[in-house]
């Protein structure tokens, strides 16, 4: 029995853990923390729990934590680089879905998050939980980093490409469209209904903090420093991102070969769908599944290779990872738990 | 292993059977049928089952589901009541999600339909697949007349009431709002995004066909015909269906012996969940999932009693019941493929 | 030049005020206030006012709102209560589109608002700004109380059987479906598309503030106390509110009269449009103007009328209403600046 | 007063049309055709026209509509090219909203809509009706082939960087995102809301037939021919169309630079908006109205520029831009009709 607990978990990551692992016989929920709600049945938050997770949430308490044999942070970040020391040092297992943990480069880090890193130490620690990269890091790992939305949209898509040597590394084009719980469940005037429905629009332009996170995942990819615009959307659905990637050949290419390298990188990857050459993936495809579902493409007329990676946000892009990297780290197979099959329509 | 047939497949009723029977290690899905799509991989049509259904869809053809233990029409009405019998006569137990053998009276039916009715003999026969009322005939039943999904949210929240005899049952009002779903996967204007987002209706007021269908059912709890009124709304989500229903109390009541009623009522109903008192349930509580939620509110003030009820109408509504149907007449575990949490958000 | 000032606009009945106005060329738009935005061009925080409204949001002052003709109050309740007086003595002519005049009951204001009135001497010199009522108090009012949303969608739909006298006043029902943008432009985690989109469900069952109010508006119609049930809804959509509405027959009725009930009543009335015999609005078929669309039904089998009655609640829920009062109080047309054919789809 | 006909109005073009046209004084609707709703009134289809626009559907007829002064084919292509002749010869001018004569290239044409085009004379008669770069052309033309939604958003968004010649014009990448309205008013299972909300997918990734009539307008203003990669998306709301345009510069460029750039090309154009540095606009901005918002960006970390521009599909998109042709043509105000301010939110 995996003893589980999950600090901060009035989120949607949260609900979204808690909904993939209530199911589980080999899991026990045992801690659900949250300052704000103390005391309050967490199925009284999230009624879709009733019945599944009949725990109250409680006040985070290292003490508590420390009998579980993992934590999830399932915070902002910020949080997760003060609180995973002390459960490090007492042989917990942590997993963190916020960005505390993602980027090697403290300095990088700093400079996007506008803060000191109260950790830098464990930077180097941290296994950067995407499977499909770190498999075998995973399973050893003490701290994971779970990958963001985008990035694992993007990295998926990008990666054989990358790994090939067969575009021009110097300028990619990541065009990525997010649902608004990307955003998280916190009240924000630009996440409300009336705000964000029969809406579209791009954000973060000048720069967004996924940026270095993607950029280091591809430059592994390539062997070398790559060059990316990333421009994100935020986009009139719940759930999914659609991300469009660009890239241009730098030696002839076609289409089957192209389809023939992303079945061969993924052909053992229990959550990547590569579909069939021709393909357009919509995002709910994927809606509330833990898969990434991409779809390559050659257009000779203009030379330019297209890739459509989509993924559910809060699960493939979030806590669908976050239990994949449970299942790798405790042995458990690895699509414990995440059997689910999309809701569509 | 139970052997099952889909005639019909392509609709949402068809992709949700075979979402929830599809991780069915009991369960083998034998036969999917769909003349227009004949030949095509159900996930071609369906790319959320890519990797779960593998089989292509097949022209309907009798010899093929008579080899099944149990076929699932999910053809809109007028179809299985020419293709039951003989499925029937060679002994292949018929679960039918469509209207044709929901109600009693053949004239009726005939009146709502306008047209005769191909098998009027099947109608005794056929039990209305309701658990929560008809649970031991279920599990005896050949043919099985799914609920529908209309009809389940409103039954299950007034047969308490009913049964019970404190309300008039001569002037019952059922306000519900359905999503768009409900209309079917099939091309009409009226379902476009761009007719149904961002605007509300009611429609049928003049007459919905599940009226009779639910009178038929709250007159068998009330022990006597009733006078209902049923106005429904088409709303602008894909799936769910929130009934406000309105009862006036023939006697004394008050809020905690209507809650004590109800809790008393659906104790050991694994897909109804009572709501503590003074909740008000979204239907996204349930979306995806099987659960029916209800809560029942008593206002002094206009001495009326106000029962909501939600369900997902592709589950509870549709294809979660008839599974929780085969589950009951083949000696399943009556919540076997149907725990799946609902997916909030 | 009628000149305006707006006291609170940025929320969206101050979006929509500007923009019912800012066409206008008998209407200056001289100062619109801000305490949080101050400084800022108004057309930085609404965008699609670029080039109509070129003022920057000041802090309420009353030395220039004492400098307009009339002053609108787009404020959460409250506030107008305090403010409103000074304006009036300087001769400023007040349209509160806020709840604090509409209840001519201070105890019941009290009850329901929890706090002590800052003006009761106000609530009678307030008069309702309901034209299809009021249209004569209006022309010389100094103060007008904006009616709300639903009771507007409400009263417009059931005044013409109270006047007439032909139904039940002691069991009337309004089952209300409202958009989000109802709840206002303010950041709260239940207004939030991750939170409100794909889902539907009623609230405040146990009393909403808008019940006063309109029996208050039912009782001068009636002549009489009215006895009144009234459950809103939100639902997945931006703008509209859809009221149903029950009422039970004292004396044999018929579709047709009840039709020529209706046409009269409102055969001079600008905005409100009774649709054909048999008809079911949309409220898409509003969005974005000022008109109520009603339909009257008589089902016969039930012996119950249903009305249908559906606005935009921001503009004859609010701003447009707002605008046809200061139309009828400073002589202009009625219909000046409210043309505006709804957006569909 | 300009007599008007409308062929093919029971679209949202057509729609869309009669809403802007029919409260203009100087412009009587003569004409509204539809061979399968003759007779109907056409506010019995489109109910928001209800006592603006009282007259029937017709069966086309040249008699008829040659007593125009203007015709409107608000069509699917196929129509007008098969119609038009007829009535120019009469003398009636034509604006046509289909794709029929918006290519000048016969045989590209016929490439792309696999089929003989009908009256190849006419296409070099045909104005593109872009008035940003034909305005003297339209003046006098006898037939406008209005542009295309997306061709519209992506030409004036990379229109100013082509003219000066600042830009790689051999790859340039349009990602656009349109809402559903896109896809008209026909019944098809793709475009319902069960199947479009809550999703996102590109579409026509192999080749859409926008896309040669974005590269005529695109080589015309660089002089040359253009390489051009155009991924149209489709996006979970009813209108809007927003175009992310990536362009590499061929000399040193600076934000100031290009935001000066854009501001001088459009500074005399009503309804181009070009939004200030660091913008990033909204497709709500503009919904309902004829504007185009346009933001310049310039990433220094990847020499890149990005251009975002958004139009509401279906007015500058279609029959906002083909009113401000009607207005060029006869000599009316440019924005007469067209000055609605886009509703928010």
């Amino acid at each position: 029995m995996i003893k589980v607990g999950i600090v901060g978990a009035t989120g949607y990551t949260g609900v979204e853990l808690l909904r993939l692992l209530a199911l589980r016989k080999d899991v026990s929920i045992d801690v659900v923390t949250s300052r704000e709600m103390e005391g309050a049945p967490v199925s009284s938050l999230f009624p879709n729990l009733r019945g599944y997770v009949d725990l109250p949430f409680t006040v985070p308490d290292d003490e508590a934590l420390a009998q579980c044999d993992v934590v999830f942070f399932a915070t902002p970040h910020n949080v997760a680089m003060k609180s995973a020391r002390s459960l490090l040092e007492r042989g917990v297992r942590v997993i963190d879905l916020s960005a505390d943990f993602r980027l090697k480069d403290r300095a990088q880090w700093e400079h996007w998050y506008k803060e000191e890193h109260q950790s830098p130490e464990l930077l180097e620690l941290a296994v950067y939980g995407l499977p499909e990269v770190n498999r075998e890091k995973i399973r050893e790992a003490q701290l994971i980093a779970v990958p963001g939305c985008y990035p694992t949209s993007v990295q998926l898509g990008l990666i054989p490409l990358l790994e090939a040597g067969i575009v021009d590394h110097t300028r990619l084009i990541a065009d990525a469209k997010s649902g608004v719980s990307g955003a998280g469940r916190k009240a924000a005037v630009g996440s409300l209904l009336s705000e964000s429905s029969e809406s579209l629009n791009a954000y973060s332009v000048a720069g967004h903090r996924h940026l270095p996170e993607i950029s280091q995942g591809l430059r592994l990819a390539a062997g070398t420093d790559v060059g990316l615009t990333f421009i994100p959307h935020l986009t009139p659905m719940i759930r999914g991102i659609h991300a469009t990637l660009y890239a241009t050949p730098v030696q002839s290419v076609n289409a089957p070969d192209l389809q023939a390298l992303y079945e061969q990188r993924y052909k053992n990857e229990p959550f990547v769908d590569v579909m069939p050459q021709g393909s357009q993936p919509a995002t709910r495809n994927v809606k509330g599944s833990n898969r990434c579902q991409i779809a390559v493409h050659y257009l000779k007329a203009s030379n330019i290779i297209v890739v459509l990676s989509v993924i559910d946000n809060l699960v493939k892009g979030a806590s669908g990872q976050a239990v994949q990297n449970m299942n790798i780290m405790f042995g458990c197979e690895e699509t414990a738990g995440l059997e689910g099959i999309a809701l569509l329509p």
